[in-house]
């Protein structure tokens, strides 16, 4: 997706340890503009997939998935990281941060995410796949399908597209990020 | 907004303590088609205010938000319940949940909140107005400007609506909950 390639170019920063900021248009602050544009084409890329539900992890993938709800005219859940009081009925799994270095516990109702359901996961990053793989323990204690995972920029240097391509997943992710040695941005 | 007290009023659950849980279509899983209706009358509502920003407090106020900065072509910052690794400058205030029963510090970046701009904060829920009034702190210490504050769902029996209108604070809620005693949602 060229223009989101061409605006990490121009305003993400890189940091020692491989770390891209993107916050003045994706995670902090986001461009909506841009949001839609990226909601967009994931419906183009995912269009022959059998979704009936967006699911993402809060915080910062519930923007591009409501628009892809939005888009789609279908419904979004997002996964929550702490369990609200009022929740019986809710399946749990542990995501590994290596950004925040915590383990913490999320979980998503278990009204909205069931046997019925044909999931297009939607999040910002795919880096370790920690996220990714709480995701799919989460399906698979639903009994839902996987219909396909889409991220808005991929770290190619690090192995969560892997691990998740090679279980036969369809993910797409719309900037790849190959390398950020010397604090330069290598993009494809 | 009539479809959305009507939604309430038909999805809605309540709970004893006052709770409305609306996380059928508001705040976990969310109908996207609404939340778009939702942003729309934000819009209309606040028309007449000289808005640059729009900003929220991560999680559930991100969605609506998204949709309103799309909507009125403005960008939109989330404020955060983590401090990030990578943020160096930003300023910090205390926020008490009643609901979750802690206080918590969230977080901005004053690259993204400045004396330049002329915010729109938007949220899912007004009760007590612990998370607004953390907002008007941080709008305080960037020495921006408060041009309103728009909550999907007002609770009229707890006291973060009068706290902010009596500080001539424009505030717009879309649906005000008069009472919630004995489960039965009386809403205006």
């Amino acid at each position: 997706m060229e223009i989101l390639k061409e605006r990490i170019l121009q305003d993400g920063k890189c940091f020692e340890g491989g770390i891209l900021k993107v916050d003045s248009f994706i995670n902090h602050q986001m461009d909506p503009m841009l949001m839609y544009q990226i909601a967009e084409e994931f419906v183009t890329r995912f269009k022959n997939e059998n979704i009936n539900k967006i699911v993402t992890i809060e915080a910062s993938g519930i923007a591009p998935a409501i628009l892809v709800g939005y888009a789609m005219q279908l419904p979004v859940v997002f996964v929550k990281k702490k369990q609200p009081k009022t929740m019986e009925n809710m399946l749990t799994t542990t995501v590994h941060s290596f950004t925040k270095d915590r383990d913490y516990t999320v979980c998503i109702s278990n009204n909205f995410l069931t046997s019925d359901d044909r999931v297009l996961f939607i999040d910002d990053f795919l880096a370790n796949g920690n996220a990714a793989m709480g995701m799919i323990d989460l399906i698979n204690q639903a009994g839902a399908t996987l219909s396909g995972m889409g991220f808005i920029i991929e770290k190619a240097f690090q192995e969560g597209g892997k691990i998740l391509r090679d279980k036969d997943i369809h993910v797409e992710s719309l900037a790849i990020i190959e390398d950020l040695s010397n604090c330069e941005i290598k993009i494809r």
